[in-house]
């Protein structure tokens, strides 16, 4: 399952709306089809891993990280149907599919056709997998990504606003990386006109990756651009990715949307520089505690990453 | 050599104002001897560790962290001298000592009574081990250590001065064991009127390594406290803690006197706190970088410690 997992990762962000599901099929202990949700939804992970197996799937196991789905779509067949059709054995799904037109449906329908079905396999690394489709549907919002790079104590900028290069090629090149996996950006207006920022992605081969790009305000948009007015207003996005300034960190993060810190950290101090954030709407410092995780940590050239993950109970 | 290195730190921060020499006799491929110097200064390291080995020193190998001082004086004879009587054959030692009255004559002492020495082994290891004095003999100044607790987000306290419980138990305790290594601890006004830091140590058994209080101001210092006007006139200190606030810290980075950096993170965010650093002099982002180098991390608790250190060439 945890391989199974690793191919989902693949389908992000291009799966959207459709969740990255991951499929491995697997015969007499060899894996005889791969397949991950392709862009744009189709085809399914499921499909795909059987095209791959061919006659070899009947009699196999299928390793799928999401409940197949239970309902023929006019654009293509229900991975139900389909794992029934080719004559897998046994079933071992990781997370149940939250979705009204599958949640239990797919599972009972291979149990009807005879198939063993396994449930509950590794779900919770098998959602965070797909964690920016996860919070859609089941909070109708997006997968937020927090990123700050800021020195050592904490500044963005000189107070004169001076910002350039405070982290250096590797952490940037790492942004870039970030940027392609996610659906959409957004910063501030204070940005925009202080930085002009491409918010492209400008790493070799993946050009065509650079996401859709929204500016948070009240007012209009220029051309390129999409106008959100808060961050409970992101519209149609799975995962969306905040790269500032520290007025749209805050509003994010002061309206609790926000799911993932990226902190990028230069060995500098700048001292009496700008903040990264300002007011959160923090009443009490006791409220603070116990709201973040630190789920990766590594240095990235001279410069750190930390990477925390809001705790929530699910 | 690293052994004796190792060996060197125990004496820190109490052989003050004596260098923290470590010192093994090797004989036959075993240790018969080993010593550091001690409270005040005396026994040096080559002293003790003579008086351990006792005969065995006869033919044996010395491995000493800084060269045996040449001069006697009225506390104890020259470990040039003493390590001749013993009738050593051979010394490896780390560094030369800067110290005028010795700089070089102890080795010529050692040659010229027949033992075979080997020089400059791990210098920059022994160096580190015995900074506070090191700076001191070399600069001038003490070796400053600036401790730093914030949230993530680089604040110090709540725009309204909370500051209790930013980081956690660990990370405290983490911050006493630091106190017990140093001479001398400093903070601001602003610090001592705001909290009344008793600035001891809280630790089992090192009750009494609580250092020497310092108040940075142009004005008098309450009883129990030594009042110092700059970072500049830190007196008679090899070591020292510079524990807060903000003030405090920044007048003694942009007094360019900060030698190590203490930061510990709480995974908290606060959002328009106090900043951990007012202005240090900057007047250029690039002339931030290449000062500091990441020399430790690790977790503490929930909380994060990166230790760096300010590069300098020596």
């Amino acid at each position: 399952m945890a391989a199974a997992i690793a191919l989902s990762r693949r389908g992000r962000p291009e799966s959207a709306p459709n969740p990255n599901v991951g499929c491995l099929i697997v015969k007499d202990g060899k894996v005889v089809g791969r397949g991950w949700t392709q862009a744009g939804g189709r085809p399914h992970a499921e499909a795909a891993a059987l095209a791959a197996a061919g006659d070899a799937a009947g009699g196999a196991t299928a390793y799928i990280t999401l409940e197949p789905c239970a309902h023929t779509s006019p654009r293509g067949a229900a991975c139900s149907d389909l794992l029934i059709a080719a004559g897998v054995a046994r079933a071992v799904i990781a997370a149940q599919d939250p979705d009204m037109r599958t949640d239990g449906k797919g599972i009972a329908k291979l149990q009807a056709a005879g198939i063993d079905v396994l449930f509950n396999v590794l779900p919770t690394e098998a959602r965070a997998a797909m964690a920016p489709w996860w919070t859609r549907q089941r909070e109708g919002r997006p997968f937020v990504t927090l990123k700050l790079a800021t020195s050592l104590d904490g500044c963005i900028a000189r107070a004169d606003g001076a910002s350039r290069w405070i982290t250096g090629e590797r952490a940037r090149a790492h942004g870039h990386l970030e940027r392609a996996q996610h659906q959409a950006i957004l910063v501030g207006r204070g940005t925009l006109a202080a930085d002009a920022p491409k918010l492209d992605v400008r790493l070799p081969g993946l050009g065509d990756r650079s996401p859709k790009k929204l500016l948070l305000t009240r007012g209009s948009a220029p051309k390129g651009w999409v106008a959100v007015a808060s961050p409970e207003a992101v519209g149609d996005v799975d995962s969306l990715l905040v790269e500032g300034g520290a007025g749209a960190a805050s509003a994010f993060l002061a309206a609790d949307r926000v799911d993932r810190l990226l902190l990028y950290r230069a060995p500098i101090l700048i001292g009496g520089g700008r903040s990264a954030l300002g007011d959160i709407g923090l009443t009490d410092l006791s409220a603070a505690h116990g709201r973040w995780r630190l789920t990766d940590s590594r240095r990235l050239g001279s410069d750190r990453l930390d990477v925390y993950e809001r705790i929530r109970i699910i």
